[in-house]
């Protein structure tokens, strides 16, 4: 599983019931510690749960890790600052191929535009946020709702750069919180293997298991140019987990979709993963055979290369799940739980309606909407970062004029700090990248909304995408920190821009902020009323022993080492060891050695853990995340699921279902014998 | 709509009940000229059949086309020939781009491989196929029924390669007719526009409509090297139809599913549609990419891509189609009829039993062994000529040792003719698409079946895709007819062939025999056991007042000249005209002008017809196909179906599905005014 918050994990299991064992990605102010204590005698307390907390990180990238040493050090999986290193690498110089290995800490670099958050306290805001939105309706309520969200935000953490905060909607719309962070805009870069170590069998191997993966990375938070002090490092345990092990994860899942009703899964089934699944794979396509080329059209594209192959391979899986009519009939069963008690009840009839069908009757805005929304607002270029700093460029230059309430709430003050910072990090544009992304988004917009749509006219003229992508690539100076910083500072100069980058975003400005309004006029709004209603319903019925959909917040989950029994592979031992890596080596990409392992593995004791599975439930966002024992000690870094944790984004099979971790014992040899990295093996094993 | 048998076409009608007006693709020898002339004041009569039958044309790559002058003349669409024009290419002579125009007859050039066919007679043979067959299993059904078939066959036309014998099953095994054809192995084109004014509007405008294709091209069918004589040609209208006006269809369309079962449409729903589409666009990403590193790499892949293209735009549209839950349950309501009368009527469960359980009961199967069967057997190098060529001259060296009887059906005596001479055409490879369709193949295959599938180490070694890739497509001999040639005359010589290609594929050929072997054993036979009882039980229901799925053999449909209203286009007229060519002509790929038609566009007439609609239902294979008025002159030449016709392979819906035709006028027009080729616009107008 790599970065973003997409989903990992399986298939099957009553929602609506309280959670079975193992299952779940518990808030830390709501974990149920006693029912974890009568499955495995240990449950823990708040003093673990706070320990736990504080030293648990969130890498604002989408990713999880943890806190190592007291001065600051953070342990976290390659695939997680892979962005970094491809930022930090030029032709010369490839941090992705040769790894990054620092003779002393004055030699760590900066990731650009990288931030990290610890969580320091969660309150509740749910009444503050219901009241602030009481009298609006489905066409206000996006709007207003991002407004009463801002300014509680504005209001608890104010200018303040070092802190972060974050109004959460739990239990879609169930419940509000308000999570306040430490924030650290200094992160660098202390120690990175090779890509080809950390993603040892690529795309084959990813999401499978037996696996040797050395996906590990080191980074460092830093306040005022020093390393960050004051903070409590969990412990790396140097002899690793054993089998039946009680374990947890402490992470940032991604997103999951188990509490949707049954129109909005059978939306996501037959057209949201569909049409996902095509445009990932052409994308994919394009991606390959341009990293065919030559050497460095594949440094340039293969972090996004990656990327897509890793969201494609998630996105099959929760479509395959969705499929499954035993799974499916069993999303329906929940929901009549649910609906029974409505039918029977007239108490919750009279608070309440038929949100049901109110989620249904969205159904046909949400279809009609959806291609509009994704190609004109969600991500103009495909993932250009050209375009999207033209974009947010254009759009702060005009919202930064607005009052706070009026704002797109991605430019309320509370959220401007982080873009400032992210629009004027040196970060280095990958021209390849870029032309191949533009030309793509143009294409498959014009494939998708026709040739005959006023925007696509807008965006082509008489122009081919081709031409388009290559005008802006080689015309733009956006990829120019100067550029950037005369723009964000000089807001009145953006509209006269002829920045063709600009240009370009601007042609459909006017129609992609009107798909977003009635999107979320016809589609967010309705949703989110019937949503809350749902969630309400849900507690009424069932209390709050269920656990909320995974939001990109800290959670816990628990769990044993435990292989598993395979359909198609048989019985799947927990470990794998060093001795198993160099059958596996063919020599042929993606089943190479690094330089440095080809000469150097054969000095790991042939009993050194390398991976391991767990039964705990994950999902993408939680890459990074400890891997704990019961004493709070760091026995293995998650970073991965199995091919049967693919669903989980839909519900979780015990059965099936397993975490895939590097092992700690492998953290520190590798460190010491591969890499003979002693400074850093010897802050992590100090913690 | 292109080349291949894709679908093309809607939804919703109860295929049940007798077919409603325009629908139906009908066999010759089972017409409705009675409900036609009913509807439309004209049905045609045995002699207009007969005459509109012997002048039309199967071209054997998938595609129809008409005579149309007593010397063999013969009208197709350029997507038809569009191959062939490739493969007459060089980097210096592009037939593609720049299309091909002769001077004078003897300039025709022979396209490699291509065979075209015309129907002499239809002769019932089911009981002979089902005595031959009546104490087959489930396990022996697949291979003793192509025994009968390829028996029969056999004896039919012998070793005469001017005749084609071919037996069909129709309604899903409910008959089996053997078609006799003449046969003409010299097929030479004559004349061909440019790709662009062929297919200006590219893939946006594939199947869409208002159009401006000129999409026609002209070969001439040659008999002992002269132009073939003794054939009655259809003649073109010079003026053209009229909205309203009754009109015909004779062509081969290529497939359609539309009497499935519902399990066996849920399989396609759920996974065989979606997994195409995620691997054709993948591939097409990859054409995309390499297509744009150059002009040659552009010329030797474009072809392929545009291939790639229509399917998946056509296949997409089948998907949406079964994700319609109207459209869904009307396939629901279908089939309870049939099995209502099996519930009511014990006769009925005596003959029959319960089939769909019998179908149902394979999807397991189907699903276990699908990948398999696709990697393995069905396409091995995802369309690659060298590994296509190597497994056929690896399979004939073994098969055509053994009696008939034991032979795989396509190495039977009467179909080694075309497959000789296929294989010993003179055709040009594109290194550049070999490389990457190997590539391609041997990567997904990896992805699908797992890096640990014995196949996949078999296929893999020690090496990685673009290794073995580059290995066979440097080192093979077999892009020269000199070496197939020598192995197709020598079998003795192929098993040990160092070839490259026939390594790579003998490496995988008994695992690939064993998957289709369980394919025939655990899914082919069932189903066809399965789906012939309900055949059966159809015709007892309904009589024969239904069409036949459509199986690339001839067929006749009629509808009218007509627009029709667009869900979001708003009415849209029946024809387009020439002046409305140069406001859609931006200049910009692909709505730029041929150089021809930017000279002498401003030639024609502006009311000139150019491209026509009409509710005939057709699907892939029509391509190609007249479009005739009912004194059985051409008025216009199929070449796509409208974007509502996309789901026409699993029902039809005469509200929006639209036949899509280059209007006779232009085509005569064209010839003249735009490439001066007098000598065969009068020639065709001469008949």
């Amino acid at each position: 599983m790599r970065v973003l918050a997409l989903a990992v994990l399986v298939i099957a299991v009553p929602l609506l019931a309280p959670a079975r064992a193992d299952e779940g990605m518990w808030t830390f102010d709501n974990f149920p510690s006693a029912k974890v204590k009568a499955a495995y005698g240990f449950g823990p307390d708040k003093a673990w749960l706070d320990r736990v907390q504080k030293a648990s990180v969130r890498l604002d990238n989408g990713c999880s890790a943890s806190v190592v040493s007291k001065d600051g050090l953070v342990l976290t999986n390659h695939h997680c600052i892979s962005d970094c290193a491809q930022a930090l690498s030029t032709a010369r110089d490839d941090l992705l191929a040769n790894g990054f290995v620092t003779a002393a800490r004055k030699d760590e670099r900066i990731c650009p535009g990288l931030e990290a958050s610890i969580l320091q306290s969660i309150s509740d805001v749910t009444d503050r946020v219901r009241a602030g939105t009481a009298d609006a309706t489905a066409q206000t309520l996006a709007q207003r709702r991002g407004a009463v969200i801002a300014a509680i935000e504005d209001e608890a953490c104010g200018k303040d750069t070092t802190k972060r905060c974050e109004v959460v909607s739990l239990y879609r719309g169930g419940q509000f919180k308000l999570y306040r962070y430490d924030r650290y805009q200094d992160v660098r870069l202390a120690f990175a293997p090779e890509l080809q170590a950390a993603f040892f069998g690529g795309d084959p191997d990813n999401f499978n298991f037996p696996r040797y993966a050395y996906d590990m990375a080191l980074v460092r938070l830093y306040r005022d140019g020093q390393p960050a002090k004051g903070l409590k490092p969990l412990k790396l345990d140097p002899t690793g987990a054993e089998p039946g092990e009680l374990v947890f994860t402490s992470g940032h899942p991604g997103s999951t979709q188990r509490l949707l009703t049954v129109s909005q899964l059978e939306y996501d089934r037959d057209r949201r993963l569909p049409w996902i699944i095509e445009n990932l794979a052409q994308l994919r396509g394009t991606l390959l055979a341009t990293a065919g080329i030559g050497e460095e059209e594949d440094r340039q594209v293969r972090e996004a290369l990656f990327g897509v192959e890793n969201s494609i391979k998630a996105i099959m899986g929760q479509r395959l799940a969705l499929v499954e009519p035993d799974f499916f009939a069993l999303k329906v069963a929940e929901e009549k739980q649910l609906r029974d008690a409505l039918a029977t009840r007239a108490d919750l009839r009279a608070k309440y309606g038929d949100p049901f069908a109110e989620m249904a009757a969205v159904a046909s805005a949400r279809r009609g909407q959806f291609i509009q929304m994704q190609m004109l607002e969600s991500n103009p270029g495909s993932g250009s970062s050209l375009l999207g700093d033209a974009r947010r460029l254009l759009r702060a230059s005009v919202e930064r004029g607005k009052s706070p309430a009026d704002r797109l709430p991605e430019y309320s003050d509370a959220r401007l700090a982080s873009l400032e910072r992210s629009m004027l990090a040196e970060s280095p544009t990958h021209p390849v990248l870029e032309r191949l992304q533009i030309e793509y988004w143009l294409l498959k917009s014009r494939e998708y909304l026709g040739a005959d749509h006023p925007a696509v006219k807008a965006l082509f003229g008489n122009q081919s995408a081709r031409d388009i992508a290559r005008q802006v690539v080689e015309g733009t100076n956006l990829d120019e920190l100067a550029a950037r910083k005369r723009l964000w500072e000089n807001p009145a100069e953006v509209a006269g821009s002829n920045d063709p980058a600009i240009v370009l975003v601007k042609r459909i400005d006017d129609a992609a902020r009107a798909a977003r309004k009635t999107w979320e006029q016809t589609v967010t709004g309705p949703t989110t009323i019937a949503a809350e209603k749902i969630a309400r319903l849900r507690f009424d019925v069932l209390g709050d022993s269920v656990y909320p959909d995974a939001t990109f917040t800290l959670r816990l989950s628990y769990g044993a080492v435990k292989g598993w029994t395979d359909p198609s592979l048989g019985e799947v031992a927990p470990f794998t060891y060093a001795r198993g890596l160099a059958q596996r080596a063919t020599g042929a990409y993606p089943f190479n050695l690094a330089p440095r392992w080809s000469e150097n593995q054969g000095k790991l004791r042939p009993d050194l853990q390398f991976n391991l599975v767990s039964t705990n439930d994950i999902i993408g966002g939680n890459s990074g995340s400890p891997l704990l024992d019961k004493e709070g000690r760091i026995v293995g870094l998650v970073f991965d699921g199995n091919i049967h944790s693919l669903g989980g984004a839909y519900g979780f099979d015990a059965a099936l279902n397993r975490t895939v971790s590097v092992a700690s014992p492998l953290i520190i040899e590798g460190l010491r014998t591969i890499y003979g990295a002693k400074a850093l093996a010897d802050e992590l094993t100090a913690g």
